[in-house]
């Protein structure tokens, strides 16, 4: 029996045990954008840590970063093999709207082959499973076929913003051959898919002003500022009648989409009409067509509000005018747009619209991130690319996200790697949404995928 | 001494007393428009019983009305004397934002004069008055120089939904002279006037839906509907660049403002800078004048927000498209115009400019009230603007005012009588805002200017 099969073995003899522990992952509130969940997010870095010992690797430390801590680890080096480091998070996404769970977001749910919690896609299921696959190599007694490193941040859903810092002064301590993501996630749930390309973000808060409170709508309406009206009218400017950006300086240093992304949606066959069924929207008239849909998802930038907010919105009316009103904005990014150039772009477009007698102010969430693309001639990308294919029982394709993992662009510019994506979640498991699963057929396969990926980097990482 | 005489100063005696009762009325969070306070508006309810019991009054009930109970009560009727019913409510705006409170909305706090409490100034400090009064009265054996019945609602800051059926089904019960209304204010602390005039409300609230569930702005940014954009884009169309309503038939059939109120107006010299200045705004440019934002707030209907929501509103980011957005819409209304006809017509230009994709719903909160407008030659209104005049040492104006208080219109059509207001609150006492207050000076005095109005409107009322 060689090694691999011995390891294999363990993680089919051991996956109850780890479905216990990844529930117990997700018992953990660990809402990093929310200053409320603070004592979670802690909580859930201890438990990372303590999962990391528990695999015997010898050397688990808590980075700090003055905002939540990072997770490092790594394996006993051993000479003449290639050095992994494997890159997720412990944080999660706020749970609002909590009404909309069908079970406690912390309270993990088993129903239907599928786990439901906040995080348990994004990313606590699929970042646990490179933790139990080292640990089942070290407890086997195994000779792991790859130093493996670990670093497991805990500000991955509030933007990353000590990320950079932190990776720029760890350089030595982090350098490896690969970054092997467990973060990122499949396509769709029929078919392997490798991701090769994401957009990047950037964020902020937009707060408009009119009186020092909120008054009353019969004594003050009609003479005094309501904040809610100027707000509405300065959003609506932000976006043609199509959903287009109209900021001025929005689409400065866009350059051409890689030709072969392009390619792979055309060849997707992406419905249109079963992608708004799916998302339970009507389809708007006319409909648009599948591949344009797949180009603006993954190859056009986004200015989207994320939430909009302002006076009374309880049960009932209150007849107030409202002092002040907000939205928050991220708008994903394409090749050659700088985060900080789009974000002072928008704020001056605000600035422009601003109707007399009202107050503009901004808050910012960190530098933002670039959109990324992996060199395609990377060798630990065809290896991992072939790997998924041949576990799935057909090829995986190459192809884009909408979403942003920045940490590609960091990995590449602080430590000179490449970074392949490795995940086992899967993109329409609701996981910036209520009722967030995860599909247990993926933990477990995952388990194995990613045993049989170390022995593969082994050779070429 | 008189019989008056007797009851003031019974009044000044027993002021200690009646400011604990106050604080005790207020403490109750009976919050009529959000069924989380069900409770506190009961205990309300129970509570003005209680007071008037203790006030003597033969006659105390609960009258039931489908939603929240309203408290009538009389005296023992005494022949060939005229009849006044006062009315007033108990229950209150909702205290949010909480954060914004300098002492909690339901721990009255006595700071300079003032008492500090949601609700203490609009209107349990001004209907408290006439129920110590008459306590006043009877306790002191004076008889009471008119018959008086009450009729205290709890549903006005709900928009009285069921007030007039129940006016209706009770008039014989409510028949009478004048009404007085406890409810109202005054204009100005430092002039005393009368209100004739106020207008109407009509409410509604707008809800836009996209999809099915809030989805991940990476991978759904910019393919799905985002009901926030689609939102912001409607409700930018119901107002032009000057915050002019521009809803087609918004205006129908108003009919030209009375002149009398217009010189009312012209003579005030209402000042814009210091109004701006006043409730903590950035003055416009160009900055209108004193008298143009009289006629707005007196005069003119407005369109105004109440509340705007729609995704994530918390600390930090959620990167979230959200599926469903939504505002709190509430008109003031002048004469001439239709509550349910402009709720009707915004509802048709809401229709015409939502966006293809996106599914409209509109919630209602009752029929809305019209505008209102007291005979100018009704015996009571001279009475009591005489009165007020004497007391306050300058003379009362006759003013309008920009709330609504549907009432007048309703006792007209079912009990064939007019209204005064007659109430000790004045207009800056941040009633539907933080920190409501009332002055302390106005309760003791609004106690003497009852009394000396029920003996006046002995004579003619």
């Amino acid at each position: 029996v060689s090694g691999l099969a011995t390891v294999e073995t363990a993680l089919e003899q051991t996956y109850p045990d780890a479905l216990e522990t990844l529930k117990a992952f997700c018992r953990i509130p660990s809402v990093s954008t929310d200053p409320a969940y603070r004592e979670g997010v802690r909580t859930a870095a201890a438990f990372v840590a303590d999962q990391l010992r528990a695999a015997s690797l010898p050397v688990v430390e808590l980075l700090e970063t003055g905002g939540h801590p990072a997770v490092f680890a790594e394996t006993r080096p051993i000479e003449d093999r290639p050095t992994i480091l494997v890159y997720g998070h412990y944080d999660v996404q706020p749970p609002d709207p909590l009404e909309k769970w069908r079970t406690p977001p912390f309270e993990p749910d088993e129903r239907d082959g599928r786990l439901y919690a906040r995080g348990v896609s994004d990313d606590k299921g699929p970042v646990l499973i490179p933790m139990l696959v080292v640990g089942a190599y070290l407890k086997a007694g195994v000779e792991l076929p790859v130093n493996v490193k670990f670093l497991i941040e805990g500000e991955e859903e509030s933007g990353s913003p000590h990320f950079e810092p932190l990776v720029e002064r760890s350089k030595d301590r982090l350098a490896c051959d690969v970054v092997v993501s467990a973060d990122g996630a499949m396509w769709r749930a029929d078919l392997p898919s490798v991701t090769v390309a994401s957009r990047g973000l950037t964020a902020l808060d937009v707060t408009v002003t009119g009186a020092a409170k909120d008054l009353h709508s019969g004594r003050h309406g009609g003479s005094a500022p309501n904040a809610v009206r100027a707000l509405v009218r300065m959003l609506a400017t932000l976006h043609d009648a199509d959903g287009r950006v109209t900021v001025q300086g929005f689409m400065d240093g866009v350059t051409p989409p890689d030709p072969a992304i392009r390619a792979a949606i055309e060849a997707s066959g992406f419905d249109a009409a079963r992608y708004f069924g799916e998302i339970g929207a009507d389809p708007p008239q006319p409909l648009p067509s599948g591949i344009d849909l797949l180009v603006r998802q993954w190859l056009e930038p986004t200015l989207e509000f994320n939430g909009v907010f302002g006076g009374y919105s309880g049960s009932g009316t209150k007849t107030v005018v409202p002092a002040s009103a907000g939205a928050k904005i991220t708008c994903r990014l394409v090749a050659g747009q700088s985060p900080a150039r789009v974000r002072d772009a928008i704020v001056r477009h605000l600035e422009s619209v601003l109707p007399t007698g009202y107050r503009l102010d901004i808050g910012l969430h960190g530098p933002g991130s670039e959109a990324f693309a992996i060199d395609p001639d990377l060798p630990a990308l065809a290896i991992s690319q072939n790997l998924l294919g041949e576990m799935m029982g057909k090829p995986a394709l190459r192809v884009a996200m909408g979403a942003t993992i920045p940490i590609g662009t960091v990995f590449k510019r602080h430590l000179g790697v490449g970074t392949i994506f490795f995940s086992f979640s899967t993109a329409d498991e609701d996981y910036h949404a209520p009722n967030e699963f995860f599909r247990l057929e993926n933990f477990r396969l995952g388990q194995i995928a990613w045993a049989r990926l170390l022995a593969r980097l082994a050779e070429k990482p």
